[in-house]
């Protein structure tokens, strides 16, 4: 999508043709700044620092983070180890191993001497795969987007109201988004849309990216903090919800940014659609039960207890809001149970959060 | 309740005998500041900026907001003047209004020149009469703590895991608190218990109020997102919710800080008991649909975009932590369903969470 009016990828080959562009998420929304990667461990970083987040720019990332790994040595133990490195970085992330998967089985047969150049080719095409895949995935979220409206309208609504939680923008993809495919879609429609955004504590990536990739495409919105969306859709002020996922069980289990269990079982509370919209490869089909199955990743402490916001000045500062003294403890993800999940919308179509509407829809995996 | 060792109460007449101190709330964790009211207007401000919060301590304030405001006018217009602008600060609190009908009941039948004095008596005895009743509550609620560490024991579990929202502690009363009133009965009483506060955005009074006042007392407990308790849940880490209120229904429904009602229905999808704690004067006999019938107080949307901290330096500073160009909205409470809430308790003891429930303990407004 557009930045500044420029279209514009969270990851591209750089003007010299062998490093890797990004742009440091960390830095927003304070500040748009890029970031070459050179290395696999500049690659190892902006995952593991999350300056790329987001499941399938994640799995992007990796993919060419291997192809870094592999320029002056591509043989099979740097290919091993390439692959063990990058997949330590987020372990909860399904895309993540799948991009690996992809790179490692198109590379081993190769010879070493061909390796690199096929490994920068293989990663752009897993880059072009998931804006074909999120762009479809906007199609098909834009029907159900229009019945919403439809029945909105019947209503004598003003405008259709959507709840998102975290971040499954474009910011979270290699462009387009997931989540928020749809909503570009039916803006484009000229559906008038307005977004309740989750702030999304602790790292804020409703609040500083959600809300800036809006901002920066021109769709209403207002931020709200985590705790809202039930009070919200007790007031008829909630038309459906749609969130992304990082891993969706073959069940249709659904681990994403923790609290998202919270809103589904608000909407499910109050009978408002509760949409999940997910590339294929998020799908873990060697799981079932997503609550016991899927381990929740705990990160840093220090993301709950500081903050970062830019004073009136605008400096960029971090400050703790919690009394010394006070420890704290930070889980990444929660699995909504495939009970509140209304429909999944895959680039394939929607289908119910159930095995039998997974394998209608992916009958190869059934 | 202590601070730095000091038995300590939320609000004190000073010792010249006329003015008023509090701990001025905004300042906390960072710092412990006590200030002097000595007008109306310092009243006013203080329950409207919060400098006081919580039901209880927002009407001890308006009991002595009161006394303060017929010093040198007794007046029957200077007393009415008094009750409207008292009332006007925090309109969704039901328990400043019960205390300003108090003083008002107990002041109009008296002279002129007798009122002052009165007012600072009557406003003394609501205070007391507070501290009574949450260590009250504190004592009937260990009741079911009790019943839940003999729970806790039997799965063989070390210590007792109960989850709160926002500040219904000391803090949010004159001593004691609602909520936190069985836990602090709790570790008198040798059980060992943790407390998961959750932060309580947009305001955080769990991780600045509940945190400090946890630590000061020496209470194991660890802070979290507002996004946490489900995953918690889910996962057997929380064997009881307790939380406060600002407002109940006749029925039972119950309206408390934003976020209560998602905490509510996680608890209620997995199983954990849901308690919410209230001195009856929180009780709103005139309504029943909490959901229809409560106003929900719309704070300043700067209390979502800005939030603040200390430094590494120590420095106190506030940040903004959302995109220039986007606005955000707050509603400060929500309600939860009495379907959704396992037992009230009151300073008369616990009950279910229905009409029938409130008036079998209170029988003379049944």
């Amino acid at each position: 999508m557009k930045v500044n009016g420029t279209p514009t990828r969270t990851i591209w080959l750089a003007a010299d043709g062998w490093a890797v562009e990004i742009i440091d998420q960390t830095r927003l929304p304070h500040a748009f700044v890029t970031t070459r990667l050179e290395t696999l461990e500049d690659a190892e970083r902006a995952i593991r620092d999350m300056l790329v987040r987001g499941a399938p720019l994640i799995g992007a990332t990796a993919a060419y983070g291997m192809a870094l790994a592999l320029r002056g040595d591509a043989s099979n133990a740097r290919l091993a180890l390439a692959y063990d490195r990058l997949y330590a970085t987020r372990p909860t992330a399904v895309n993540l191993r799948w991009a690996l998967d992809q790179m490692r089985a198109v590379l081993t047969p190769l010879p070493t001497a061909e390796r690199s150049a096929a490994a920068y080719v293989h990663a752009a095409g897993i880059c072009d795969e998931d804006v074909a895949i999120n762009e479809s995935i906007g199609d098909h979220g834009l029907t159900l987007f229009r019945q919403a409206w439809d029945k909105a309208q019947a209503r004598g609504a003003k405008r259709l109201n959507v709840l998102t939680h975290c971040n499954a923008g474009w910011l979270a993809t290699v462009d387009w988004g997931t989540a928020l495919a749809p909503i570009y879609k039916a803006v484009d429609a000229g559906i008038p849309l307005h977004v309740w955004v989750d702030e999304t504590r602790p790292r804020n990536q409703g609040a500083s990216l959600t809300a800036w990739e809006l901002n920066s495409h021109g769709v209403a919105h207002t931020v709200i903090v985590d705790n809202t969306g039930g009070h919200l859709m007790q007031h008829g002020q909630v038309d459906l919800c749609i969130v992304g996922t990082d891993r969706t069980t073959a069940s249709g289990d659904v681990c994403n940014k923790i609290g998202t269990y919270l809103k589904a079982l608000a909407a499910h509370d109050n009978g408002v659609p509760f949409y999940v919209a997910l590339p294929s490869p998020t799908v873990d089909w060697t799981i079932n039960d997503g609550v016991r199955e899927i381990p929740i990743e705990e990160r840093d402490p220090g993301e709950v207890t500081e903050i970062t916001g830019r004073t009136a000045s605008g400096e960029v500062v971090t400050v703790t809001i919690t009394p010394e003294g006070s420890t704290a403890a930070n889980f990444g993800f929660d699995v909504t149970p495939a009970r509140l999940v209304t429909a999944l919308i895959t680039e394939r179509g929607s289908c119910p959060a159930t095995r039998e509407g997974l394998t209608r829809l992916f009958p190869e995996r059934g």
